[in-house]
């Protein structure tokens, strides 16, 4: 793999044309490059780089990385970095570094805005609160079009966003919104109230970050006002923010789905015991369930011991039972994601599993009677009644695993959890049941 | 539940005062309700809305009303629509509607346009060139900073986004990007040249919408620019279509790896016979796999008869490895897909799932161990060999999880093939040959 240029000239010492070089590239491009020194470097090359590229490509470095250098860089600059960074970015930041850290930071805030960090670290993780900036751009309704411009194009190098304009009253109460656009295609003259928007939709700083998301998906949203229970504008949460919120919420489903507990960093960084720990209660919370199983299995010892090649049609029992099941609640639960399937779905839902299951259970399991009794030369009435349980576990599998999703959201517990691994472990057992008493059934056993 | 306000004045026929309604709430909410209606009332509520808010509810439909609408009405309230729709809309439309309703569109079309629509039509689905909008604002570096505000302020109704501005030289070569907010704090008499940006971040037409996504993730960009081979601006991609692809993306993810091939509809929508579709081959190639877990059963059936109550512990080491290998697959992939693990991190990925896997297989062996020989009572060669066993299939199960979604990017496989289901069956077939060969090893048979 070549070098870099930038990393190049870093590790020639050529300090003078990395500085005259690193204005060339993209800030978050820089800070990618930035993961891949050693810590000692990552100082040198961040002070290397030009003021007000530094700020920027700070912005863009993971967590981990801003507390390491916000320990290392002194008083001065990590006032001016912070001085600098967008009060959001700031937040995250003292969120993660250590406790000695935060108070340095603090220490270098204002007043005003020490205040507004403090009530910013108390709103619960995942809330509105905990993702919105405080920096928008509030306009009054009695403005007209030219004050209002010429307000913001002498205030908005600090706002975080100014594409969407929010009109507030004496109490902060918001009156309604606008977008920039509509400002720049209004004339100069005309009020601000003639032309905002009075039905707006917001949230409230305690509305939870993957109810936003879907606000923002629906809407089409650059930015979203937050407002607190009188109706006061707080803050507002930007589209890059939700973004990550969306990829955040994805990775949670797919390892709930996985049967992995909340990771608490990116797996190449993650310690060992760490990476074990999120594996291993649901490992052992599914291995005593998949015990159960085991004792059905003995509790049929006897038809078992007589016709011991009834064992060997276990594995694809279970394994086409663990997939049936698997992809009717792979399908429910993203759709109740996405919002397109709702609790009110539950009997459409149990009819289309039942119709679906019928068809691909009758396909399946006239394939296998056909592959056990002709082309392996089983006796027919084994293959028939493997065949027949087969069609019972994919028809069970499929409006089992369409079903608990739904179950699960209504009694408050994350759809997500009801995926493969532990619908697998439920109708592995119903099976084994189905198949162990039919076939004791048919061939006269007493179980 | 209760009928919405606006509904409930259209089943009324109180059409005068729904008109006025209408226009207080926002069109991605009246969509939503529209979706409720059946095909003839959508009809007449739909013409019922004032035309402003009529088309931008338009742009909120799913495509499929979107195409029954346009079949319905008639030229000039089909032209009046297709008018005021964003081009990116409305090639999304095109692409959906029936062929002699597309040719009702083109021919209502100015000649220019229609060549442009045409040429949008010929790119390939999931392809820059299909999620573009060719509507943006391009500058000439010449321009003062004043006459590009005067220039937006008149054109910008009809562009989709003015947040970012894009400067074209006469070959409509892209020189430099800035963005509204730069435009608007500099000083009127400032030129273009001297504020943009040149080092900008472009994707070709053919660029996959899976790695557009990605660029804007990493850049917090609410727009990026298009160019062809020769670096001309052709068009712009917006955020809000990045946040669909994003969802789209890992709706393809999800269904991969619960066994379902690409869905053509949402689930309540589509029909029983393609739901069935959409499952019956993996099922049909994994049952198929798995009975040669069964064969390997009945390879060892002498073994079996004699000692039954090996078949009990079938099902905890086929579901704990399948679960063991469904973690780490499930970590990898979705770290692949967000670009935290690349093909070179293949033997630190190795490494750490032979420690992971050590950890937790030897913590559940004991366990299992303990629990068999003691609580369960049965001899300790049996809870010895079952245990050994179980380790060695959570320590197969994780590297091999861990590896495969690694080979199959590296043959150009999607990763997420490689998941829950394709791995615990072939880790059940592994599981059982260790534990019926280390069985009989250790019992004295000759399998």
């Amino acid at each position: 793999m070549e070098q870099h240029p930038l990393l190049e000239l870093f590790y020639k010492k050529d300090y003078r044309t990395f500085k005259k070089k690193s204005e060339q590239y993209v800030p978050a491009d820089i800070a990618e490059l930035m993961e891949e020194l050693s810590p000692k470097d990552t100082l040198l090359f961040f002070r290397l780089l030009p003021k007000d590229t530094a700020v920027e490509v700070f912005s863009f470095l993971p967590s981990k990385i801003q507390s390491e250098l916000s320990g290392q860089i002194n008083e001065k600059e990590l006032e001016q970095l912070m001085e600098d960074l967008y009060l959001d970015d700031k937040i995250d930041l003292l969120e993660e570094v250590p406790a000695h850290i935060v108070k340095r930071i603090l220490s270098n805030t204002p007043d005003r805005e020490r205040h507004v960090i403090n009530q910013f670290l108390a709103y619960p993780d995942y809330s509105a609160g905990s993702l919105m900036t405080i920096e928008y751009v509030d306009l009054k309704k009695k403005m007209t079009v030219e004050e209002a411009l010429n307000y913001i194009r002498k205030t908005c190098l600090s706002k975080e966003t100014i594409y969407t304009l929010y009109v507030v009253d004496a109490n902060r109460k918001l009156e309604g919104i606008l977008s920039l656009r509509e400002l720049l295609v209004a004339d100069d003259e005309e009020t601000i109230e003639n032309i905002m928007t009075r039905e707006y939709i917001s949230v409230s700083t305690h509305e939870d970050q993957e109810d936003i998301a879907t606000v923002f998906k629906k809407y089409d949203f650059l930015a979203l006002p937050v407002t607190d229970k009188e109706t006061r504008l707080v803050g507002i949460i930007t589209i890059d923010d939700i973004v990550d919120v969306i990829e955040e919420e994805n990775t949670e489903d797919f390892h709930k789905m996985g049967a992995l507990q909340k990771p608490t960093a990116e797996y190449l960084t993650a310690s060992v015991p760490i990476l074990a720990r999120q594996r291993i209660t649901w490992l052992l919370v599914l291995m005593i369930s998949a015990t159960f199983t085991g004792n059905i299995i003995r509790h049929f010892e006897d038809i078992l011991q007589t016709i011991v090649l009834l064992a060997a049609f276990i594995p694809m029992l279970m394994d086409t039972g663990g997939n049936a099941g698997a992809q009717s609640s792979t399908l429910i639960i993203r759709g109740m994601a996405l919002g397109e399937i709702q609790m009110k779905d539950v009997f459409r839902v149990i009819r289309k599993e039942l119709m679906v299951s019928l068809m691909v259970g009758i396909g399946l399991a006239v394939l296998n009677f056909l592959r056990i009794a002709y082309l392996e030369g089983y006796p027919t009435d084994i293959a028939f009644i493997v065949s027949v349980t087969l069609l019972a576990t994919v028809m069970m599998a499929k409006i089992i695993g369409g079903i608990l999703p739904i179950v699960a959201k209504k009694v408050d517990v994350d759809p997500a959890i009801m995926a493969s691994p532990l619908i697998t472990t439920i109708v592995d057992a119903l099976s084994l049941i189905i198949y162990f008493n039919f076939a004791s059934f048919l061939l006269g056993f007493n179980g």
